[in-house]
This record gives C-alpha cells, sequence and structure tokens, in this order.
C-alpha cells in the first residue's frame, strides 16, 4: 500500500494543524455546533461549491478568497443555521465573523474561510457567533479531530473523518478530512465553485503548488462527492475545501509528476472514503447502492443515467422493500433523456445476470430476492451503445427519511 | 357555462359508445382487471404517449395504428401486467390480442388499440386475456363507464371518470373520459409519442376532422396531464387516447373556428378535471400542490423549475409535515438549471407572501404554518426575469407513499 490508516485520523492529524468543536448555541439540543480548524502556517486552498443560483453568503464569500489565490490560515464552520437567501445582512454577516476571527488569531482577515450549513432563510445570531468563536479558539488543538467532526454534523448520525499517511521524497505526509451530509445530498460541485449541504474539509502537510492541489481536487471530485446522491436535492451550501501548509517537509509537489500521482491516489481515497460514508450516514438510510453505468455514448450520458436510476422514488423505495424490480431501473433508465437501444441493455445486480438484450435474463426470482437483501447493492447497467460509463453511490427511500424531513423544522 | 357536467359520466357516455370492466385474472386479488371501450361508428382517434425509450409493446403498437390515420372502433385496456421489456413477444402478444378482439368484435384488426399498465418485464399470460377479452365483449353496455374506470386501476384507490354535455350547431355533445394514476407520473406526453403509468381515455360523439381533434388533445396537454408530476417517474406505458365517432350529428368541427374553440375548451376540462383528480388519488397523498412560476425567461426555463420544485424529496416531505419551509423551494429552483436573478425572485404561499426580493417577507411563520396545513396548497414563485410561465400540479411525499411502493413487489 501506498499509503496507510491513521487511527482516530482527522483534520488535525496532519503537522501544524489543530482543530475545535464546540457548543456555540446555534442548536437548540445544545449539540456542538461550531467547529473551527487552523494551521499554524498559511496553507495553499482550493475549493469547490455548489452550483445552487442561491449560494448561500459563506460561499459567496469563500468563492472570492479562493480565487484571489492567498494562503489560508483558518476555516470557520458552523451548524444550524446555513445563513443562505439573506442577502446583503448574510454577507456582511459573514465579514464581521471573518473580522472577529481574524482578530483572535492574530491573522489577516483574508486568511479566513467560513461554512455554514443548517436552516435557510433566518439571518445569524452574531452575538452566539462571536461567543462561539471565542470558546472555539480557546478550544484548539492537536486532539480537536473528534469534535469539530461532531460540530459540523446536523441530521447526521454520526462523525466521519480519517486521516492517512504516505511517504513522498523521504518525509512522512499525512492527509486527513471530516465531511457531513445526510440530507440535500446530490453534490454537483464545481471547482472555484458543490451541491446537498455537504461539507468537506481535507488538510495536509504536504508541499504542493496551488495548481496541483487545484488540480487533485478538481480531479477527485467525480470519484467522490460529484458521484453521490441522497436525494437529488442540490444544497445552498455545499463545499470542499482543501488545505496543504507544507509542514512535512517534502519536495514541492507539481503536476504531472510521480509524486502528484502518488498523492493524489491518498487524496482520491480520503475524498472517496469520506463521500461513501456520507451516503451510508444519509438521512434514514438501511441500504448503500452503487450503479455502474457502462455503454453509454459519452460519460456524461452515463452521469444523466445512473443519476435518474438514483434519484428515482420508485427504484429507492423497491431498495427499502428488498425488491429485485428490475422494470423501475429500466424504466429511470428510458426516460433519463439519453439515447441508446433498449434492445442491447443489459443490467446485472450483485454480479447476477437481470436483463439480457432488454429481456429478463431468466435468473429466478427467489435468487434475485436474496442478492438485493445484501446492505450493499451493486447493479451493473450495460447500455451498449458506447464507451461512456459513471458511478454513482446512492441509497434507499425509507420511511425514517420522511419523517426526519416532514419533522426538521418544528 | 358552455359546457355542464352529466351525472355518472363516463367512456359510455357519448351517444354510440359502450364499455365494459371485468375479471380477466390478471390481478391476483380477483378485482376488475380489463376494460373494454367500442364505439357502434368508426371514430376519429389522436393519441399521446410515453417518451420512455423503453416504450411498452402496446405503445409501440398503438403508435402505429394513429399514425396511419385509421378509424378505430374499441379500445383494450388491462391493469396487473405492463407488457413492457417483453421485446418482440410482447409485440406478438399485442399483435394476438387485438386479433382476438377484433374477431370477436367483427371489426378490422386495425380498428382496435390496445393499452397495458401494471408490473414491467412479465410476459402477457395469453390464455387469461382471451378469456377475459370473450367476458369484456359480452359485458359492453351503455352503464358500462363505471365498470371500465375500475378495471383500469392499480394502485389507484377510486375510479376516476366524468362526461360533460355542451350544444355545437344545435346539436347535443358528450365529451366522456376515465383515467388512472397513482405512482410512476410524471407525463412527458408526446403527440404521437405521455410519462408515468397514467391512461386515459376520451369519448365524444362530435363529428371533428382528425386534424382537429388532434390539434385540440396537443393544446390540452399542458394543461392536464404534461403538467402533473406525483414522484417524478415517467412510465413505459402512459397512454392518452381521443375517439371521436360523429354520432352527435354537429356540423363537422374544423381548427381555428368559433366551434373548435367551445369544443376545445370543454375538451380541455375533461382532461384537466382527470389530471387533478389523479394527483389527489396519487399513491399516499395527504395534500395538493399547485405550483406557478412566472417571470422565467421562457415557459420551458418555468416548466424546469416548476418540476424541480415539484420533484424535490425536500419540499414533498416539507409539505407532508405542514412546514412552510420555503428555503427547500427556493433551493430547488436555484438548482433546477435555469437562470435567473436570485435577488428578484418573490414567493407566496395561499396568497400570502413568503419572500420578497429573495429574502424573507416577513410574514410570521405561525402564520405560514396555518396556511399551508391547507389539504391544497397554491404556491407562486416569481423569478423576476421573464414573461416564462407554467403550472405544475403535484402532492406531498407521505410515509404511505414509501409503504406502498416498497411493498408492491412482493
Amino acid at each position: 500500500m501506498e499509503y496507510v490508516c491513521i487511527e482516530q485520523g482527522g483534520v488535525a492529524s496532519a503537522t501544524d494543524f489543530l482543530a475545535a468543536g464546540i457548543t456555540a448555541g446555534l442548536k437548540r439540543s445544545g449539540a456542538l455546533d461550531m467547529a473551527l480548524i487552523y494551521s499554524r502556517r498559511p496553507c495553499v486552498a482550493a475549493g469547490a461549491f455548489t452550483s445552487n443560483l442561491f449560494a448561500a453568503a459563506p460561499v459567496i464569500y469563500d468563492r472570492g478568497i479562493i480565487a484571489g489565490g492567498q494562503p489560508v490560515r483558518a476555516v470557520l464552520v458552523n451548524s444550524g443555521n446555513a445563513n443562505a437567501c439573506t442577502g446583503e445582512r448574510g454577507l456582511r454577516d459573514v465579514e464581521a465573523t471573518v473580522a472577529h476571527l481574524a482578530n483572535l488569531l492574530q491573522i489577516p482577515g483574508r486568511q479566513v474561510l467560513v461554512s455554514s450549513t443548517g436552516r435557510i432563510g433566518v439571518p445569524m445570531p452574531m452575538d452566539v457567533i462571536k461567543g462561539g468563536i471565542a470558546k472555539a479558539v480557546d478550544a484548539l488543538s492537536e486532539q480537536g479531530s473528534q469534535a469539530a467532526a461532531e460540530a459540523i454534523m446536523t441530521t447526521d448520525t454520526r462523525p466521519k473523518r480519517l486521516a492517512v499517511e504516505l511517504s513522498l521524497g523521504g518525509r512522512r505526509v499525512v492527509i486527513g478530512g471530516m465531511t457531513k451530509g445526510a440530507g440535500m445530498i446530490a453534490p454537483k460541485l464545481r471547482m472555484q465553485p458543490p451541491q446537498a449541504t455537504m461539507l468537506a474539509y481535507v488538510t495536509t502537510d504536504a508541499a504542493i503548488t496551488p495548481a496541483a492541489l487545484h488540480a487533485a481536487l478538481a480531479a477527485s471530485l467525480d470519484q467522490s462527492f460529484n458521484r453521490i446522491t441522497v436525494d437529488g436535492d442540490t444544497s445552498t451550501n455545499d463545499t470542499v475545501i482543501a488545505l496543504a501548509n507544507g509542514a512535512a517537509g517534502n519536495p514541492v509537489i507539481e503536476e504531472d509528476t510521480p509524486e502528484f500521482e502518488v498523492f493524489s491516489r491518498a487524496f482520491v481515497h480520503v475524498l472517496s472514503t469520506l463521500a461513501r460514508e456520507m451516503v451510508l450516514d444519509g438521512e434514514g438510510v438501511t441500504r448503500f447502492v452503487e450503479i455502474n453505468v457502462t455503454g453509454a455514448q459519452t460519460d456524461e450520458d452515463a452521469r444523466r443515467c445512473a443519476e435518474a436510476i438514483a434519484n428515482s422514488a420508485l427504484c429507492k423505495t423497491a431498495w427499502f422493500g428488498a425488491d429485485p424490480n428490475w422494470g423501475r431501473i429500466l424504466c429511470a433508465a428510458g426516460y433519463s433523456g439519453i439515447a441508446f437501444d433498449p434492445a442491447r441493455v443489459s443490467l446485472s445486480m450483485q454480479g447476477a445476470p437481470v436483463v439480457k438484450n432488454g429481456l429478463d435474463a431468466g435468473t429466478p426470482e427467489s435468487q434475485l430476492a436474496e442478492l438485493v437483501a445484501a446492505k450493499e447493492l451493486r447493479i451493473d447497467l450495460d447500455l451498449g451503445s458506447g464507451n461512456g460509463q459513471f458511478t454513482v453511490w446512492t441509497c434507499d427511500l425509507t420511511y425514517e427519511y420522511v419523517k426526519i424531513n416532514a419533522d426538521y423544522h418544528t
């Protein structure tokens, strides 16, 4: 293995990174609701943000910072309020948040990023935010990975974090990360501009050029957050931020080098593991489903087809019922809007043939019913019309999802 | 009023139309599962069918008949089996069905249409079909509207049918219809090629040219079946068929005449009433929601935006919870893929202002909570960016929907 997992790893595992998770008071429950990531050294930063037109105030703000190419030292994340659809006031609140944190950390304001998740359309309670910032700065520690991962949760049931270590140029390099998801999950992340409220943060002590970090993040999205969907809703707040502070002392990683490839594989592992964990912890999820579409005319066609299946309420409820109803899968492919020949379509579940050339492949239904009862279901759909392919990770649609989202507001 | 409702009306209300609904034995429950509509005179016919690539065998067959412009005398409809994804065998089964029915009715085979709804991917049990056809022919009657409407039901909880009468050229003209829906409802009907398994049949004794009947059906779809969505899934079997037998003896209706306009208004009333009934009887529905999007750059943009909201799992569960969570509505508009200025968006619910210029309009949440608890909810979203507009009729997403669709197969 080029990289190995670090026990209890997270965003504070890389050298010279600290993290905190505290209760500011934004959640009525009194649970942790504010996380802070801080680097003792300036970081190269890369970001990807929601493509939703109603991008939240912190997303608008962060895009500007990332686009400016400045070094970054800190990321403040709050749950409990999305600061979305809050207009000019929302932007002023982000600026006040940044100024307050920068002052306490004694760093320039332009080195601070902010993320928010929670209710849309409610102004930020700035007194609560400012009190929380002071607590978070005091709580910063090398042991802060777990608390930070807890503090960014909304309807998540468990914190999602990990870190790996690898060797580059003779030096130990660490890549750590954390994420939250649960609902409004169907990221369509754009580099420098993602979807759902999913938030993800990756910290590394690797020395890497800004262009190489940007390239590593861009290349990883289709293998991680952009291949997942819980409910097809793309949030106003989706954010993925990667920070690299160079503390590992490795020769600076440039694009298109063997070191870049090694780094990128470990980086993709961290992001894809977090993305997969996010689906497994999606709202009310009982079953993880991987959909591999191949044989489309283009990769984009394969993506549209896989997403139509993944977001079909009928497919998702069938998976909940452990029902091998393959007609619903073909039906969703048929209305996805892409072109293919129905008579050349083949489908398998857990490797067993289900449909061949558009017709029932003859596997006994009792056998299919056993296969689809698995906690993790793999569906392979070959459209037989080209070389385009895409993989989506999704989940079932359950009573619990309906309950969580019918009751969230009240 | 130009037209008035007929008590107990349906597809057998117009002169010289008969109908039947019988138990062929396709449903395990023993419920009615085969309907037959028959006209004593040859009919002008128009049809609209699913845009799903996996169009079912009867859809493929009917498209050919409608495209040929022949007169039509009979429509056979079965529930319990969709005859979709059944390949060449499915098409041969349709042909055998047509031949058997034509023989018993002593009419040419090319005057018969066939529709199916139910499970996908299972061959038609032709012995059952043939036995059912004999029973259905025997049962044809002028009192058959109710039984026919019951026989086409799948997960529907009640039959949906109506008829209206109007005066044209001094003659009494009747337009009757029936529909079924419940799940896989998001028709994207194409004339001469609709979506969900929704089936709808309209019969009239008006004398009308084929071109005028086609035009009346085409113009009515965006005001009826193409504006509804239950779950966003477009079926392999969606079908709307209109038959006009001329028995009323009115002067033949031509396009672009005052008579055509009068006929069309009554025709739209029948289709839109059936479409609305279909949503109200959607799987597990507790709340009907009308979404009016205005101010889009184009009507097509308005449609995409309205459908994104209508198909959002988060909006639908909020409606189930009677939750005035407007952030989810704006969020769905924001990821719908159309262009508009978020700062110019206004939203109202039941006529009460909710969002103005992208921000909370200040209506107290307690007041909004009361408004959205209505059984029928009206949402008006003005994007402020043009003159494009579209209306969608949809419903909430409930425990019962999940239950019905997780259990349907078994």
